[in-house]
């Protein structure tokens, strides 16, 4: 009944490059000089080839999947947070006092939180989904963090929800992630997928001091030693590697993706999330856009590697999914100027 | 009755530093590791002190104001686009089908167009406001662009419709231009003001080609080595080397800070327009907010010398409000997030 990671990936194509060249001629003969919108233009035609229709629809009913998990590799001191922090934030997203909420808010976005693998036990929520299948990862530079089926499962997860969301009527994601000690993973995958040492892909997450920073680096260090990730086999350089979330965000991409529906990412942990599913099904990259820089560097470098160029650099660094939320009404805006802007020909100029 | 552009100077105050302050230590203790949100906490900040109250009211009615006129300087040859597109731009932020346009509905902003110049007769529309007091510029590069009334008169004219807005119920402004060859004004003041060089403050505008460009380099010099703007007389300046949108900006951004509204710029007019509003009057500055960094080299000169910094960069080069009002999402959410996000306190955390 239920599909299977490698029937997921089965289902993703390529996004529709007739549309693409279809918008860019169209924005061409539009009633301003030739490029002056530029990123606008591009994110426009973008948003056309994951539609397959020039113009694309208006995206107008967002949302944002917060995936929340706890993380074995907390015990090695890489933050300063208490693991129980994970737990109290899924209570405050419940309660609407996240900085994902009020940006939600802002841009008109439902939320909701997926337990994929929170360590305690969380009351029941409206807003909250479970989907826990073990209680947080293992300690990923003492072994692999979970087990091959428990990465697949939790690609699924990310995977059902977004399918449920959609179906009922989202026409644009956002992934979001909460999990102390999670940039740590995020670190590992980037490494593992770019090639770029733990130096260039770790970050000092929640603001940790330089003692702490060199911990984190070693500790990466010695997972990727110790898993020596093969990146013909995605999937177990997750499960190795990776966390929960990271795994939930990775099936939401896919999932986006089926469906033709644009998925705009938020920070490290998300476009650690986007180099899985890329290693799994490279046209998935597609219908991904990239909402903001973060300031953690694996960051930038998951980005280059995913060949996404972000359309937001505030310096910020929370994840929940708050840059990609902030991106929400550039994305629209490229599609209603594709869509409602008069020709220079209906305007008898040119 | 009217007041005059003195009047509207001294009652420009400085924002509120205590206001300031006060979301700087908010911020620090919201459900989040400090400083994790970046620029948008900044913002925040900067929004607080603009409204004197922490938590900011999260602007909910933004409206952008399109200051339309001609210019005399086209007569050079200074842009590849001919005047009368000026007036066909009217008709079309009229009848919806602007860039300016597909944005503004994105964002829910009311859109005006305030005929301040426009070198032919407009028809009447609802949205369009007639302030014409005469049909465009003088020639700026053989002698003063207006003289010293017209250019009060403008800069009333932007002061007249924002005040109005305000009074309605406009609690964020956007300042908008179109105008056929208005990039070679903004050069040229911005030069004035920053001291650049017209090869640093001097762009391509609508697309022209490196001939054309070399052109109207010269021509912004021409006007500087004419005018020899004295700096001590804002109002001088701006009526030997401006334009009449550019006054009207000025009118609207002082006219912001009056009443404790943010204002949030577009592109090199806006840019320009508001270093006319800072000399005339410093103060109003802090309640402007830059909203993008157009592609036109003048911009950063002049955010520079704003000390603004944009919040978007995607290379756009449009003008008619097109990057301001793209920023006004991520505006209203930094006043959100200040004013809703749960403390560390009430989660019982830190």
């Amino acid at each position: 009944m239920t599909p299977t990671v490698e029937e997921l990936i089965g289902s993703v194509a390529a996004v529709d490059g007739a549309a693409f060249e279809q918008a860019r001629k169209r924005h061409a003969g539009l009633a301003k000089p030739p490029g002056s919108l530029g990123r606008l233009e591009d994110l426009g035609a973008w948003l056309a080839a994951i539609s397959g229709s020039c113009p694309p629809p208006v995206p107008s009913a967002p949302a944002v999947v917060v995936a929340a998990a706890d993380h074995g590799v907390h015990a090695q001191g890489v933050s300063d947070w208490p693991q129980e922090v994970t737990a109290a934030m899924v209570g405050n997203f419940c309660a609407g006092g996240a900085a994902a909420n009020a940006i939600a808010r802002t841009v008109g976005a439902r939320i909701s939180v997926l337990d994929v693998g929170v360590a305690s036990e969380l009351e029941r929520h409206p807003l909250l989904r479970a989907a826990k299948k073990r209680a947080g990862t293992d300690d990923l530079s003492r072994g692999p963090a979970m087990g091959r089926e428990d990465a697949a499962r939790a690609v699924m997860s990310g995977a059902g929800i977004a399918g449920e969301l959609i179906e009922s009527g989202v026409d644009i994601l956002v992934p979001g992630d909460m999990g102390i000690a999670n940039t740590t993973p995020a670190a590992a995958l980037i490494s593992a997928f770019t090639g770029r040492s733990p130096e260039e892909t770790t970050g000092r997450g929640t603001g940790i001091d330089d003692e702490t920073f060199e911990l984190k680096v070693r500790v990466v260090e010695e997972a990727l030693k110790l898993h020596e990730p093969d990146l013909t086999d995605p999937l177990g350089v997750l499960a190795t590697l990776g966390g929960l979330e990271h795994a939930a965000i990775a099936g939401l991409i896919l999932t986006s993706a089926v469906y033709g529906v644009p998925v705009i990412l938020d920070g490290v942990v998300s476009n650690s999330g986007a180099l899985v599913a890329q290693a799994l099904a490279p046209d998935c990259v597609g219908y991904a856009i990239a909402g903001h820089l973060s300031v953690e560097p694996g960051a930038a470098a998951a980005l280059e590697h995913l060949g996404l160029e972000p359309i937001l650099d505030l310096h910020m660094r929370l994840g929940e999914g708050t840059g990609g939320l902030l991106a929400v009404s550039v994305v629209q805006a490229a599609a209603r100027v594709l869509g409602e802007m008069a020709t220079m020909e209906e305007m008898g100029i040119g």
